[in-house]
């Protein structure tokens, strides 16, 4: 293969992921359509396959970016509040969350709902990922808790990741709970501040 | 119209019904198609929506029936754990939703779901399963905190049926977390026995 072949085969790539990535963050994983994207990106809807195995292949590399980015912003809100006391640094990053969530909602649920539907086996940077996240957790868990069996801290972690999750995804379903953002804060703050 | 085919309607009806529930059971929300159905209740695809509105409206109906014996099933857990204090009657509530959720999973996460793709008013039967729901929890919380004033009462009522919600949610979605049922009791269990 030429240099400039491969040159425009890695620009497609590339553009086949920043479309796919605008049509989630606008419409929803739900409306993504190879042929539309196809012809968005002005190729043969066969040359999306030459890419990727199928469109789950390709909403994963999205989401990948959009991991990389949810943990940016968990991670500054972290930095940022380095000086507070745990309990409070636990609040500061899951609002940080919440609010990544509200901002890009579409692109923040394809990062779950894309791995109901897909059957392969988990990615690992994905778990990495979520590895990350989990451990911005079980720092200030650590502090709170500093006798806890080793065990008990990961559930712990993980239970408290999925309640906030949990608050953040019903909360935002405004259909469900109609909830305004400042109160959705205040729940998880409410659950945080009460875990003893 | 006569008795007869009044009685035919409703018959089809109920077929209709009883054969989307099957399908979403079996294979989840996103399998219902109009014409499979329509194949197999023997019926025209166009009779299907002189029943229901669109096809959201008839997942609407199933969810009635799945919210009715959701209830059931936390309701009879919060009888059989009367003589219990109030934290423990709230772990027990919450891990018959988890069985509940682990035995119907794709009945249950329709609940959830369908609400994030329609765009009509929430029927009022919605809103009072979910408010059926939800009075389980408020009762042993204001057992619990006697003097929380109402609001934040309220509040944390939706925090934790979020929390657990959650935990629930992404504990089930063995792909993510991978956890079994056990792990999962133990999630609820830890959060809600730490609230203090």
């Amino acid at each position: 293969m030429s240099d400039a072949t491969k040159a425009r085969k890695a620009a497609l790539r590339k553009k086949l992921i920043e479309l796919a990535e605008a049509q989630i963050a606008a419409e929803g994983l739900s409306s993504l359509r190879a042929r539309g994207l196809a012809k968005e990106a002005g190729c043969a809807v066969g040359a999306i396959y030459t890419h990727f195995t199928d469109l789950d292949a390709l909403v994963l590399e999205v989401n990948g970016r959009t991991f990389r980015r949810l943990g940016s912003s968990v991670a500054a809100s972290v930095a940022a509040a380095a000086d507070q006391p745990p309990r409070d640094r636990l609040i500061a990053m899951s609002h940080a969350y919440l609010h990544f969530a509200a901002e890009h909602a579409f692109l923040w649920r394809a990062l779950f709902d894309v791995e109901m539907s897909a059957d392969g086996p988990v990615p690992q940077w994905y778990l990495d990922a979520l590895g990350g996240l989990f451990s911005y957790i079980a720092a200030p868990l650590a502090e709170l808790f500093p006798d806890m069996p080793e065990h008990e801290l990961d559930l712990l972690t993980r239970a408290l990741f999925s309640s906030v999750h949990g608050i953040v995804l019903l909360g935002l379903e405004k259909r469900i709970s109609g909830v305004p953002l400042a109160q959705i804060e205040q729940m998880i703050a409410q659950v945080l501040s009460r875990v003893q």
